[in-house]
């Protein structure tokens, strides 16, 4: 934590700000350790102790879990604004970096018009610089909210049963992932059969699994606050020919851009290396988003891995890889693996098994 | 939908926009019954049909959902922007809505860059007016959901152990919701036992349960979109008199309040009439929050019912009345329900009876 708030502070000082004030939760955990529930606002000055500002309900537990800021509690006669206010007057702090990409309109202007001696500068991506890369710590948590993903696909293969329905299975993979330690579920697990596969987000419907079926499963499990991302597709019973030709176009794009990741690689590159191995089989066309994202505490993070990304790979990043082909009216097959970039290669931390049968 | 499109157009016409343009995916949700996974964008004009706009991978379930707007796709060659710029133009809007309380930043000086002819005009308060009040089949979406709400509390009951720990509880608890009808948990469940229930907003820990633990469980699900949100506080084993006397403040405090709740009473006087019982008895100074919140498709949404709201209670208003008191180093109670404001008074939608034992 320490290491972190030193490198912001290298940040703040390079762009020349005056400070940093942190109001997305996940970036103050990031900071801070402390996870709000509710609200919870960082101001990092160019050295010194940073100021963190919480409000009096989550007032014990952050006194109890942080170590690197100086607390005030926000208790329900004082005001955010006037307190933060107060802080930058003291210091003369007049260019204020903010969270322009998370932060809302209305708190911009609030702020705008009640400190009007602040100059608010939008400087989220300094904070994306921060976190793009991940820690030997992260990449241990991300590690094991991977594992618990791979425990999650194996309760998903041995329940996937005709009749049963969609989030009946969804339900299952989340009460499985949970016991095995997964703090919480990062995002909607998707199970979609038959036609329904075709929807690239089709989450989990009250449809009952049939005989034939395409089963697009997409879970992902959260650990120390970082979280997984993974996706299998199967089907149930015994595959016809279209089925597994699908299957081995999107493998095979997914694992040929898997290979081509390496530090220095445009992120455009991977993408497009992907596409290409689907363009020949006439199947690009149905490969309706992006290769892949960066994950960590959020499940979306930087990098990009897209045909419009300006992402450079770069050592210790963690992101997805993710081809996916949706024919209407058919169904649709996505494979998805995390993986991180290393020195000596990619490593791929989500272990589950590639096979169209279960 | 049709006539909350209708509503909004009115709202449009009164402010004197030329249109509005929804980014908020719950909002969007609200107006054409289509829910997006990534993202959405609505235009809505004084009159005629709105736009949406949604990107490739969700543009099949879009069409097979929404039957209010014209369905234009985003596909990887055009830029989101420079569509609305367009549709924009033709039309002659120069004052434009948006939502300034989720629209973020970067967003707000991307789109006033981008579209030079445009004055955006801070608007979420619209949005909020349309949906502040339920519509009937809404109050049963949201009833369904507090009966999924009492089927997990119930569950909860049933599975509170010595040397269980928070986490297992809670995993048992989503499950069970998710089984009977949840389609998501909208909040991680919260189990937060001894000294951890003084923690308002404390999760799920591995701590165990102990005899005479003080237990604070809340718990929400999902149903149709709408949320529900209950807490229950328990005594594992034979409370002592202090948790007695803690437990029945706090009810107290809470049933008066939902009392006096009825159209036209200012929020901020239920919140007083709440705090004044538990002063009586030495113990404000530990209710650290605010008294309750709408319920709807957000988990928390207007109105809100607090010291410093300005909000009115009208008929059809939804939302949660959740005093609490947590004393450090002892443990907290907090006591929850959902209830709607009808011509007829109040009526409690979360039907989990009121008892320190269980």
């Amino acid at each position: 934590m320490q290491n972190r708030i030193k490198n912001l502070q290298d940040k703040i000082q390079g762009e020349n700000l005056d400070a940093f004030f942190l109001t997305n939760t996940t970036n103050v955990y990031f900071f801070t350790n402390f996870f709000s529930r509710s609200a919870a606002y960082l101001l990092v000055f160019p050295e010194g102790t940073p100021i963190m500002i919480v409000p009096e309900l989550e007032y014990e537990e952050a006194i109890n879990t942080v170590k690197n800021s100086e607390i005030i509690k926000l208790d329900k006669s004082s005001k955010l604004i006037e307190l933060v206010k107060l802080k930058l007057d003291v210091r003369e702090i007049r260019k204020l970096g903010i969270e322009d990409a998370s932060m809302s309109v209305k708190s911009y202007f609030d702020i705008s018009e009640k400190i009007d001696f602040i100059k608010l500068e939008k400087a989220s991506s300094i904070i994306d610089d921060l976190r793009k890369t991940k820690s030997e710590e992260e990449i241990g948590f991300l590690q094991k909210a991977c594992e618990i993903a791979d425990r999650g696909m194996a309760a998903a293969f041995d329940i996937l049963e005709e009749g049963k329905m969609e989030i009946e299975i969804a339900a299952e993979i989340e009460y499985e992932m949970r016991k095995v330690g997964s703090e919480a579920i990062p995002f909607d697990t998707i199970i979609a059969s038959g036609v329904r596969s075709a929807f690239p987000h089709g989450v989990s419907s009250k449809k009952k699994l049939n005989q034939g079926d395409l089963i697009i499963i997409d879970l992902g499990a959260k650990y120390k606050g970082y979280c997984s991302d993974m996706t299998r597709s199967v089907v149930l019973g015994t595959p016809i020919q279209k089925q597994i030709d699908l299957y081995n176009a999107v493998l095979e794009s997914q694992q040929e851009a898997i290979k081509a990741c390496r530090i220095g690689i445009k992120a455009s590159e991977i993408d497009k290396i992907a596409r290409e191995i689907l363009s020949k089989k006439d199947l690009e066309k149905f490969f309706v988003h992006s290769l892949g994202h960066g994950v960590g505490l959020d499940v979306h993070e930087v990098p990009s891995l897209a045909s419009v990304s300006e992402d450079v790979l770069e050592e210790n990043m963690v992101f997805t890889i993710e081809p996916g082909v949706y024919i209407p009216d058919f169904g649709g097959v996505r494979i998805e693996d995390v993986i991180v970039i290393t020195k000596k290669g990619v490593k791929t931390l989500t272990k589950t098994k590639y096979s169209i049968s279960f």
